[in-house]
């Protein structure tokens, strides 16, 4: 135990067992985790919660930052006392709730829950419960591994449950950089304008009187479920980089880019790493989940500094970063998620968006969250934050998936997160798509000779070549254009045998 | 004639007739033309392109503010000199020329034009051609009664054409507040921090030296096609004001509720008239065209200030509004139209932001522009840049058109111009849905039971109950999803007879 890491001492009597700290959530409550892409959330309350649900039944809505590691997401449905979830998840078993109606999943752009508690458009948090590496004297939380939604949380919730995880390396103290918008009509300019600008606190400040428990584990973040490069997200990387070394040519970006974001999972993270081979120098990342390929990046002394709202990494990174925090914590800095997804800075520092499509179409719709328009994946996340503002806005994904049943190109998405006129750039294993300032019909060409894998290309310019018979600015055919996804749903595959 | 609109004395020289000035833009060239919503367009110059190309074949791209008045579209659309056009257009000659694909039109988010511009992700206009009451002493050009694009236009053109319009009440000068955003990667937050803040300058700075043309016209803007309130659009306010008014009583909008904004059109338009007769006091509007209604709500005293990016009017309004401009010029500040629908002002003054559906799906997903997802009507305009980042995002419609051959409510949008993340609140005749917070299968029952009309009310909850018979979070039966448009396009209706 070891209570320094409680530095208010009027505070110490509130250490108790995760299990009389879960007795404060009640039934029919909204909770508020700490939690961003499996990095820094609360472990011992919900475990504790969810055991104690599978016998006295409840219900809860639960808000995080993003999603959770440790199986939380898992056992808390098992538990059947997730009523309604929040803003994002990756969980299998919370998924297969989520499209069975169980469970209400309500799928944001992440930098805006916060802004809908704080305008009474969602119900507030009745508790917060947050993962901590400290409690300073003044009573404030010292984050972990991730700030995402935490500090609004704690401040909105009338009571306050915080985990000191001491596996946690304590150094993590001074990462942080806690700013909260203020409330309107008084709201002033965000004031941040370099993306290693420092502009609020090391802790959450609340008032301490707020806290009503402490609990101590020492359980580990879950390392992130990252893949190595493939010799396809390889060939995305390269398509990527010599775009953008042209767009350095051009003189239409800076040698050293802009701030460059990049969203969770492997083909992102890919291409990111594929940034090491690049020429460009003195990077900077503005992100939400600062991944392996940052490090990596780091390391290759390419990048310079990185902003995000969380560390997520591999087991092997793990010891490298958190074993050697002194070697990083000059170039890091993690921030509340409403910032570092704020529409008002992508737009204002010119951001390079990378982000996963799970597919898209003729036109460049994107579908990033839903198979078939129907069943959801993960969630929209951050993608819709940053490439509505973005300076560069592009999606990633591989042209086929299973095996090539599945073509990641389309007449017409099964459903769309991001539009047409949001997107400017699309890479996929068999080339890039420039479609900045094209009209529809041009963009369909770019995709159709670009992007579309070999076995659907034929099929993909027949449909097109088609709609444009019937004419349209956006031409379709409505009888065929999710024909495709429909043959999938009906024989595995969108291929005709 | 009067040469003491031109300060600049220098500048006289330049003075010449529309047909001598439309001769510097030549065949190929981009081209920047001044023109929002029908008001403040270049006049002459267009119109004697438009008749020059009639006889000598040229192809230009056109960009405006947004729609242009007195024909123009349609002119120059008749003489086929139009290769390309964004980022906006209400013309149906244009429109026509559009869905046949002969014109390429790039449909943009109205605050995104210029600064695809600034950085060069679009090519940069040759010419700019800008209305004006008045050239200052050192040059500078004032608008008239729309900024929309003209600003940045005649800051990036290498040449800049000048209509002096006699026929615009000189006393608009000092109504305008140009403000230009800073190149990244030095990017300084826009200091607005209230709708009546001035943060620019009263004309547009741009070097004289790139004037090449000064031609004198007094042609009148085209009034607006506003109609007026009928029982629907009625309903459709009334339904609003009842449920902003229950906001104010639960503590969630303060009493002069936010900063409004309300889209182009009858609907929008009959919606802010219908404030008239509600408890609200002190209102504020931070818009992009300023239309009847806002007129109608000064002279009520209900509204106190109005920013916006161009005043489009009625006949009747017209006189009254420009004859009696002392009157109201206090009251109202016209800006560059990426500053009036700028997401990092709209997210930090929390705007109340009112827009049209062209159709919407049982989810919220939102179509603005295309009729059965194929043809173009008008354009996105700026929905999308209040829609995102507003504090309430609501959209309206009436539940069927074409005397109910055509529902507005549908089971999946024919074409997404914004998805169900942007958007909070749906209002038709019959009634409001309040989608805050709610997964997509509350929404759906929001939607049946509030929003679509009897007529179409039992087959829409049986498509939806057997779409949750076969599951997903958003529930969905790709056979039929756009069943009822493809009836519309073969049948002519979406009923089934």
């Amino acid at each position: 135990m070891s209570l320094d890491r409680i530095r208010l001492a009027s505070l110490h009597s509130k250490v108790m067992s995760a299990e009389l700290a879960a007795d404060m959530i009640e039934d029919g409550m909204t909770v508020g985790m700490s939690g961003f892409t499996r990095a820094g959330e609360a472990k011992a309350v919900p475990q504790a919660l969810a055991i104690k649900a599978l016998t006295t039944p409840m219900k809860i809505t639960l808000m995080t930052g993003a999603s959770l590691g440790n199986d939380l997401d898992k056992q808390m449905t098992e538990a059947g006392m997730l009523a309604r979830r929040m803003p994002f998840q990756v969980d299998s078993t919370l998924r297969k709730a989520i499209n069975d109606g169980k469970v209400m999943f309500i799928d944001q752009h992440l930098s805006e829950t916060v802004e809908q508690l704080r305008n009474h458009q969602l119900r507030m948090p009745d508790v917060a419960v947050i993962e901590a590496v400290a409690i300073t004297e003044h009573g404030h939380i010292v984050p972990t591994t991730s700030v995402g939604n935490s500090a609004s949380f704690a401040i909105f919730a009338q009571k306050v449950i915080i985990e000191i995880n001491l596996g946690q390396n304590p150094n993590l103290e001074g990462l942080h950089d806690i700013y909260i918008p203020s409330y309107r009509p008084t709201r002033t300019p965000v004031p941040l304008v370099k993306v290693d600008d420092r502009i609020g606190s090391t802790a959450i400040p609340i008032d301490p009187a707020k806290i009503v428990a402490i609990v101590f584990t020492n359980k580990t973040d879950s390392p992130s479920t990252v893949t190595e490069p493939d010799s396809d997200t390889q060939a995305i990387a390269n398509h990527l980089v010599a775009f953008l070394e042209q767009e350095v040519l051009d003189g239409r970006l800076p040698k050293n880019l802009g701030p460059l974001q990049a969203g969770i999972g492997n083909i992102a993270n890919s291409v990111m790493t594929g940034l090491i081979a690049s020429s460009f120098e003195n990077l900077t990342m503005y992100s939400e989940v600062l991944q392996d390929s940052t490090f990596d990046l780091i390391d290759a002394g390419k990048l310079d500094f990185a902003s995000g709202s969380s560390i997520t990494l591999s087991e092997r990174r793990n010891k490298d970063v958190f074993g050697n925090l002194d070697k990083y914590k000059n170039k890091l800095v993690l921030r509340p998620q409403e910032i570092s997804n704020h529409p008002e800075l992508v737009r204002r520092l010119g951001i390079i968006a990378v982000n996963t499509a799970l597919e898209f179409d003729l036109y460049g719709n994107i579908n990033s969250t839903h198979v078939c328009g129907t069943r959801m994946m993960n969630g929209i996340g951050g993608s819709g934050d940053f490439a509505r503002n973005a300076h560069l806005a592009i999606f990633v994904t591989k042209s086929i998936a299973k095996a090539g049943s599945i073509s990641s190109v389309v007449p017409m998405v099964s459903h769309v997160d991001h539009t047409e006129h949001d997107v400017d750039i699309l890479v996929t294993e068999q080339g890039l798509a420039d479609l900045r300032g094209l009209a529809p019909r041009e963009r369909a060409i770019q995709v159709i000779n670009h992007c579309v894998h070999p076995s659907y290309r034929e099929a993909l310019l027949d449909y097109y070549n088609r709609a444009c018979e019937k004419g349209g600015h956006t031409p379709h055919l409505l009888a065929e254009a999710l024909s495709w996804h429909q043959r999938l749903d009906e024989t595995g595959s969108m291929l005709i045998n």
